[in-house]
């Protein structure tokens, strides 16, 4: 990554988000090469960062999209994505939602449950449409990840197990409304051993081949996302090694796989930039107050995540700390008890690894405008979503006050 | 509470948030009774609940207003809350801020770090103005609560210690620029017991003799805030004993006594209000799915916080489940393993004591628009946020697409 932060801080004040599109064309064309013996979409997962120019630039790409509520869906659909290339996924469908998506005519409802199975037949057939039906198989695997990110277990609260889906692709061949298409799972995001996935696609599999055996012919096999980035000191799944393993789950079935990655894509493109607004000593403990807040970033406050930190200047006097924003609780934090060099007022701090759940999770809690965000391509950047003002974060109350 | 929430998702759809404006009236009124006997400043704190129209009606009722930003700051005025009866406080104030907060004629700044200090010496003196300081003292006392929200122990990233406190107000007197105004202490949220406030609150008091005694007169004790609520079956403290104990701290100080509430005047006046989409049972797991999410209300995700959780239907058969959102993470959750009855499709569910730190730490993550907030008074409802819509969503990124 070749950015030069200062510029970009004065140019458009800090904190930002900068995202390396080169680096997101890199991550797309090494995992789509690798499919390359095979018929694939790479459906890109929204929720990691849904800039409208980062959808847009992997749009061009020819990425489809894997969308987890009919906002991502319209933004995919808003740059591009033609719609037999968009899935939409989730647990929880509102009728609303169902019905928009039906009338997109996308490429296939990632069903989560028998009663949202229920629900899209009873919807599908008050429009006269037919459903392309997808369903979300838990295998019941541990994926070895945090907790919050881990979807695989059948305590988690996503898809169905193997026998609820068999009878769900039955009610489907046996529904006017609905078609099956599809078969998902997706076992946990940042993962970063093989072996889960190997199991997870295996089982699948299997059910691809005892649905055959009873003529429901699938058309797509989705292996979810979950590939894991390095933040700190990972060892990363090999990207040709996770597909070949795949494949080989497949073989013998004529399907086209689809895969969903999100982290992988963009998480190592993205840098959160901050600058430096005081340092202080309480008691023993030293802190680094920065212009950057939990608002921002929640992910080290929510999931004690680690992100490589790295202060701007020449100073080489490094000394423990905490790294923190100015909201106003302890959980406001980017990192606790780090090694930093002494800083100045206005030296920038990079927070690597930012380009996934960073910017899509940002609030405005303490009345905080949402950060810019820009995009670096060939050495140019550009603002892709500009900073919020004061005007826009009361922009939808003010007329209310009596 | 006396609130139809089925005419209001009628009305205004799900999810939604809504206060009670005649209970943070009482709320609001039992605090500032409780000081009768002394000259008192309720300065709500704003980012509780940071809705002009909530805050609107807490000037109207006299409040001040305690802010975190200058975004705050902005708000407070916006509503009529008079320049003489706002504090600015908050850990990391940027430049810009402070400059703002000089040129606005604000009470006074609430002063965390010596480097702030110095920082707002420069520019009030680069303004040609006197900078009204209060310091926030950090008494190193637990105050018995969640490790995010305590902010009273020097591992805490909140004001400074004594000796330090004492320099800052000798800087001031020394200053042109700088009028030492107030004093200020705040070591918790949610805080339950009395004890670690009368001793925090003892502290600070004798630092405000010892400065007298060096001729510097403030004119503002503040107390913070931090009075908790009942979320689940906590003993509060009462008001009452509260007030005895600070004015009894206070005795022979003729100062202003100033209080800080957020979580106190609007917690239990809210309401998350939201709808059941489907019910489905994983393994030996139940889970009902609403659609309300994590980024609706974080609290439970981020703080494993505890909220009242009702199902508005008439069914007794209640079961073990978790409550949990439509979005794609296994940290969207409200509630896990409690009893709840069957559902239907359609029935609401309303979760409780949302009225702080609720909507104002509320995302946009999964790309899903931010809800409704509805104000309830004399019996009348009225919008006072309206929904987000998809537009509202992409506004500051649609003319960046390339």
């Amino acid at each position: 990554m070749n950015i030069d932060f200062k510029t970009l801080a004065e140019k458009y004040q800090t904190p930002y988000y900068v995202y390396d599109f080169d680096h997101i064309t890199k991550q797309y064309e090494e995992l789509k090469s690798s499919f390359r013996a095979r018929k694939s979409l790479i459906a890109y997962a929204v929720k990691a960062n849904s800039n409208l120019s980062v959808i847009k630039h992997l749009a061009d790409l020819g990425a489809g999209a894997d969308c987890v509520s009919i906002g991502e869906v319209k933004r995919a659909l808003k740059v591009g994505i033609p719609s037999y290339k968009i899935i939409f996924s989730g647990v929880g469908k509102s009728d609303d939602e169902i019905t928009q998506a039906l009338e997109l005519d996308i490429l296939m409802i990632n069903v989560e449950s028998a009663a949202e199975l229920n629900r899209v037949e009873d919807i599908a057939k008050n429009l006269g449409k037919i459903a392309r039906i997808s369903i979300r198989v838990n295998p019941n695997i541990d994926p070895k990840t945090h907790p919050y990110i881990s979807t695989g277990l059948h305590e988690n609260k996503f898809g169905v197990d193997i026998d609820t889906a068999k009878r769900m692709y039955i009610q489907c061949k046996n529904s006017e409304f609905l078609e099956p298409t599809g078969i998902h799972c997706h076992i946990g995001s940042q993962l970063t051993q093989l072996q889960p996935i190997k199991d997870a696609v295996k089982i699948v599999a299997e059910l691809v081949k005892n649905l055959k055996a009873i003529k429901i012919d699938l058309s797509f096999m989705d292996v979810g996302g979950g590939l894991g980035i390095i933040y700190d000191n990972e060892k990363l799944i090999d990207t040709y090694e996770y597909s070949q393993s795949i494949l080989d789950a497949m073989f013998g079935l004529d399907v086209t796989v689809v895969c969903e990655p999100g982290r992988f894509i963009v998480g190592n493109s993205g840098v959160f930039v901050t600058k430096v607004l005081y340092e202080k000593v309480n008691g023993n403990k030293r802190f680094v107050i920065v212009d950057g807040a939990m608002n921002d970033l929640i992910r080290p406050a929510l999931y004690n995540a680690y992100h490589k930190i790295e202060v701007l200047n020449d100073n080489k006097n490094l000394s423990d700390c905490n790294l923190v924003g100015p909201v106003c609780e302890s959980g406001d934090f980017f990192a606790k008890n780090i090694q930093l060099p002494q800083t100045n007022h206005n030296d920038l701090v990079a927070i690597y690894s930012a380009g996934a759940y960073g910017f899509t999770m940002a609030s405005n809690y303490n009345t905080r405008g949402r950060v810019a965000e820009i995009a670096v391509l060939n050495g140019q950047d550009r603002l892709i979503r500009r900073r919020e003002t004061f005007e826009d974060l009361i922009a939808l109350e003010e007329e209310f006050i009596k």
